[in-house]
């Protein structure tokens, strides 16, 4: 029931391969995060797309290298496009990540995810209300303490990778990622991650980025919840509030993965 | 006829609410500007939430503090999600603000800035020639000088007010905010504003947020007027063109409502 | 087949000319980059809008300078709004300009980029590999040396400005700008501008706005090219990384239309 501490030794080649291999996301996302998402991925040298109409979504999930689904600002014909694009990713075993951004509160998305759990994604990144409504166990973490949350969180995300069989990142002031044997925990980051719309959808993006290196899935999907945190903290010392610091995050994700040296010509 | 000019010692007790209270907002505005709009009002310590399918826009309406209905990008599909919201929202009792963008020139918007004008909007903010066309009186302002031009507007904005009940914000030069009875007028800002998309946009989201506070509904969206102002102000000293401005007005934006102080865990 | 390199001299007098005349651009463009769009229509001293609705698109591309239809986030809906809004430009004489985001890969974009090819565009802005899909001529470039590459890029832009009556800009490390007759090489700029999303789609609109200024649209559409370069340049020696590239790309875009001088009331 221990979660083992990521640290810097192990996210530095993971990084490393994120931008040899710089993998093709297709991201069907919700309205307000696309430009934010696919920034945060080209600063890591990953390769954003966004494909829409449905049997272009399922043309193109097939070239990609992964897919991102996030139910943010869901719609009925965004439900058609993602299902096209989910079963083409999985017939073509590319991986596919779930962020069920707000489900619990409203019911399309809450059951469309209940929907497409069934497809069996790589990788599931959510906070922890959004995790327990996905376990059926919403509303109980209300009143509680944080270190009751953080364990309730926990254990819900070891639940919800046991029955899915994905890797599960539940984000919060320490992110716990399980694949529901082994938990991995990152800590750090700042609050002013909460104070720009994005950071989370962003990060499931970099999830789904991951989802395609090879490697171990678990550390893999840990080292993108350590870049964010990391780049996060760096950001902080630079900024004077949150315009600056969503700028900064961009220069330090860039940083951490070439170097900090500009790319040239 | 006169106009009582707004000052800091009137706005800030409002803005320190707008951090307490921390309104949520279901904001359904345009495709352009919803990125901006939530880091707006995430700088000001509210809590931006865009959802868009229509059955998911009356549930959330219903539990949302406050609704912003924007019709930038107005589209038939949207217009049955802003009827839905905005039943929900009245149903509830939560305040719903208008943005009419760009009515009177096109036809769609037009028409349906005028069928929701009826079901009451606790707010309406806009620009002098939307304003004009809300009251029918589109056209006039062509030609004539600043001078008169502001007198029309602020006409306008009370005859809207009194036939509406809405409190109306025409914002330009100087900003005036009605009621019908009282005006209050907020002067300064730059017009480095309107060198960025959007900022127009974004208050109105304020002003949406400011509707869900207690007190006096003329007081609270002259203070959001006069955030605006204040932010675009302080911005223009450190910035260098209309990039660095947009990051130095979130800045802005955050330490007034944060006191300049960084939040930390 | 040589090339004339654009130099300064040539592009300051347009770039006057687009602050002067501010051609408002109707936008029809892709989900991600509708705000840096915008943006950056706006740091040069150009009114974006962008209008979505089928029969407000028809109204509003008459009343507009110019249009842009960029095929990013195509939806079917999107298709019926974008052939209305050509008509209607085309009907008023007002320039269309296209950009064909990710043709060749994707069947409904590609089928839709000849469909509308038919109607004239005044401007075509694109990568090598989109050009290439356009002529027919997809995938011959893969793994061929970057000079063969641009050689390719020059003569199938050629071709299809020939095909098309339009001035195409094949857009790269070196720009060719070409109305199938006369090529203007555009030299410079930065890898850095690859790191940030729509740099690419930004700069169609440029050439948009450029396609509503008097004089020789070759030289026009040059220029558009020629300010991202200098932009970018100018905007590297100021940023620590992409995000703060970003912003200082609007603040030099800024400065070249404008002079360096703060706008103020």
């Amino acid at each position: 029931m221990s979660s083992d501490l990521l640290c810097g030794s192990h996210a530095a080649p993971v990084v490393t391969q994120l931008r040899r291999h710089a993998p093709l996301v297709h991201c069907i996302t919700n309205d307000v995060v696309q430009n934010f998402t696919a920034n945060v991925l080209l600063a890591l040298g990953a390769s954003p797309a966004m494909v829409v109409d449905t049997d272009e979504a399922a043309q193109f999930a097939a070239i990609a290298d992964a897919l991102l689904i996030n139910l943010g600002t869901l719609t009925r014909p965004q439900q058609q496009a993602m299902r096209a694009a989910i079963d083409s990713a999985c017939a073509a075993g590319k991986p596919w990540t779930l962020d069920p951004v707000a489900v619990g509160a409203l019911t399309l998305r809450t059951e469309f995810a209940q929907e497409i759990l069934a497809r069996r994604p790589a990788a599931i990144r959510a906070n922890a209300s959004e995790i327990r409504a996905l376990t059926g166990e919403s509303g109980g973490g209300r009143g509680v303490d944080a270190t009751e949350s953080a364990h309730q969180a926990r254990e819900a995300a070891r639940l919800l990778a046991r029955r899915t069989g994905a890797v599960v990142a539940v984000t919060g002031e320490v992110d716990y990622i399980t694949d529901g044997e082994r938990t991995v925990a990152v800590e750090g980051g700042t609050a002013m991650l909460t104070r720009v719309v994005g950071t989370g959808c962003a990060l499931s993006a970099v999830v789904a980025a991951c989802c395609a290196l090879p490697g171990d899935r678990l550390e893999n999907v840990a080292t993108a919840c350590w870049l964010m945190k990391r780049a996060g903290e760096e950001a902080l010392t630079v900024s004077r509030g949150p315009g600056s610091f969503a700028s900064a995050l961009l220069d330090n994700l860039h940083a951490q993965a070439f170097g900090g040296a500009y790319e040239t010509h």
